[in-house]
């Protein structure tokens, strides 16, 4: 069974800027999209959706059906509909991987899964950004070949990232300018898996990198359900009966309590 | 200067169960309360907020005001207004430490901080409780005799607890019904410290524990902010003056970009 | 590419013990190499090395030719020499994953990697066993159809358990006696995985019991090394010159410093 | 009751190297001694220990009487007996606190507590180093007026730093010729904390820096242990009597084990 991936993409900068559309003429869902694709092979089958459809394209059979959902957006997190960004949230909660790239750090259902403000420092230079493997041997860094990745310009992102600790650090970036973040990073909510990847600012070929690419894919691969497992138990159940037996008096005044 | 303590509770169950007026015939929130001070002494000073007070007792000025809140909840979680919950937990990420005590696991401010459905199993039974200490030497356990506390009767939280990864673990709760529980766990979440603590069902007596007892206060103590630290910044600063000289071309399409 | 896995046995209670005989007529070890093998098939390659044959079964040709070795040793962890102990340890800081069972909590290698003395607490009392998932969707947990493992009959192993903070907290076992235990644990050192599995004493059959198995074997194929990953890098180079240009003087003092 | 400190140094670059003995005339252990007390004044009884003394100035009766060891050493790691190397970190499994400074990241004990090899990049090109706190609110940055302390000249650490990941990841530092370090981490082993922190090469006067006065300060607050916890258990009891009874029979081979 291939890993059903579903790429969301804001989609706006593309429509109103000649830098960003001069980059990604066809969107960045679309390169996003082929990247999964021509590293995972077989592996995916990938599919797009994009705000400005109906329900932002993440309707509940969509969401249903989706392993993996990758996310990037800036310009207009505010358009993105509560109910939806909750949906997403608990979708993950529920067993889907979610990657998050780039400004999607500031996504209503990354910062629902956070649950902190994910602010961060941020400067566009057109600097060296210099990504280090601080994780040798991490699934996430499979097919690079160096212990680092370097990306000519990008926009800065430092620290403090605003971010509960990962489960798992694995790229911390290095920017010409003087700044350091936490640029590849793990959590687990619930049954599922969030990778944050750092680069890809909309106005720079960040994403026609062929590092970025194999970590994106990489990533893809990461947070992937596992087939098989128990399903997340969304329920505080009452287990009246015991699975040992109790010698204390049951002395409980049924009244109260309502979980 | 002393940890300004602010102990917040429901007080809903002692106005209306007889079971719960007999142990806590003035409301939990005293016992909290006095628990602390006899603990703490000189370090702290503590006042008491409840749910049924105007903005549930958490004026602005009352969570400026605050070092430590403890927050106790069952029955009304839902009373609490959405507003004050983003409050209390926005608070939290700007320093001010947080102790959550048993049903106080679904109470708005914790989900928010979690970012996970913080759903358990329960049992009331009346129930031995076992709560070993897992972290040899950690502050929280400090005036503990024994590398465990029992619990003659509680109500039982079984896993899988549905939390973050804590950043510490301190307590494992073994339950004579066959359960066990994640039920001392520590958090960061921005600049500020979380602890949940796992017992204390409103019909035991389980707050005169004196080891209960001792951990609250080694909790307040724990998740108090460190004088002197910087201030949380709340923003993502555009940090247009690099450190140190760029040499890349500054390629920027002004209109563009609004963190 | 098949993992090629390692299984180590201390092998000696089946020698001299009619109790662990009658469980285990083959050796431990043959147990262990079947239930990998029933549940990887062509995934794995599976060898069996014990402590009496020479180097233990562990020269230098072995490990590096074993993607994944898993050890269980008791009352001969001293036997085992200090050199071959090392070597193993640091082929796992190279990559090698490691799955560590039962009273292998305190074999050498292990002990080496932790850091800590591993102790625990103990009890053989042939009690029950309820082994929690406290790490829903986790990939060790595949194949299991319940939230936990019941075995019937299990020597106890009891908290405080000795280890550094586990990576990742997978399994927390409740005992019909009063105990917990961190019973699923898994730590990365440099580019290896380790996953330490409690339970398994030599007495009782429980590497027949079907959920056993499953964790094993998916054990083993989780710490397993990463295709195409950069290599462990042994050593503290001297990178002289540096990516970016350097302002400042260079003042060194040649003749001091040899990393 | 005050933190009993011993800073323990080398010693031997002051004597055989003019650059060296230019900074730190009388020794860095003495610069040490100094800027702890300057900080925690009555907090503290601060003592030194070095390399050349009878049993390194560490005997039974001095780590038993040590609250917090700080270890500073660089070209002398390997004439550190093994036995003393052992009793450090058993007692540091035992409670005490250890701040270990630059280039202790190869010394004997914090090898044996880190499981690693404790590699690293090293580069003497005098450059500027950045540090940045990526846990604000942490006690260890208390005193701190910024979110980064910068240094004019530095010997350059860079990843990958073969650590085991960090339980609190404090400060990464960032170079001026392209790397990053994660330079401030706390670790638990047993009942006792570690601190590692990064700069303070020996040709450089680093340990003036009022800021880096101040975190090796709070660090030595930060891991001293709590007054009053249990103490540490360095055995593996047989506990026969169950504090609940348990319905399985006995069915031992009481021959067969000892822990």
């Amino acid at each position: 069974m291939p890993i059903r991936v579903t790429v969301w993409h804001e989609f706006r900068h593309e429509k109103t800027s000649k830098a960003v559309k001069a980059v990604y003429p066809d969107g960045m869902h679309v390169v996003f999209k082929k990247a999964i694709e021509e590293q995972l092979k077989d592996e995916v089958v990938v599919k797009t959706a994009t705000l400005d459809e109906p329900l932002h394209g993440l309707s509940d059979e969509v969401l249903k059906n989706t392993d993996v959902l990758t996310w990037w957006g800036h310009c207009a997190h505010g358009d993105v509909k509560d109910e939806i960004a909750q949906k997403v949230a608990q979708r993950v909660r529920e067993g889907m991987g979610l990657v998050v790239l780039h400004s999607g750090h500031y996504a209503k259902p990354f910062k629902l899964l956070m649950g902190t403000n994910c602010h961060l420092k941020w400067r566009e230079a057109a600097e060296k950004e210099r990504i280090w493997n601080v994780s040798p041997g991490h699934p996430i860094t499979a097919g690079l070949d160096k212990d680092h990745i370097d990306i000519d310009h990008e926009e800065m992102y430092g620290e403090h990232f605003d971010i509960p600790t990962p489960d798992e650090l694995v790229f911390v970036s290095w920017f010409e300018g003087g700044d350091v973040f936490r640029s590849g990073c793990v959590w687990k909510r619930g049954a599922g898996k969030i990778f944050y990847f750092r680069p890809g600012h909309e106005t720079f070929p960040t994403y026609f990198h062929p590092d970025v690419r194999k970590v994106l894919a990489n990533g893809v691969r990461y947070v992937a359900p596992t087939p098989g497992v128990v399903p997340y138990r969304n329920t505080s159940p009452n287990i009246k009966i015991p699975l040992s037996p109790i010698a204390g008096e049951h002395v409980v005044d049924e009244a109260l309590h309502k979980h």
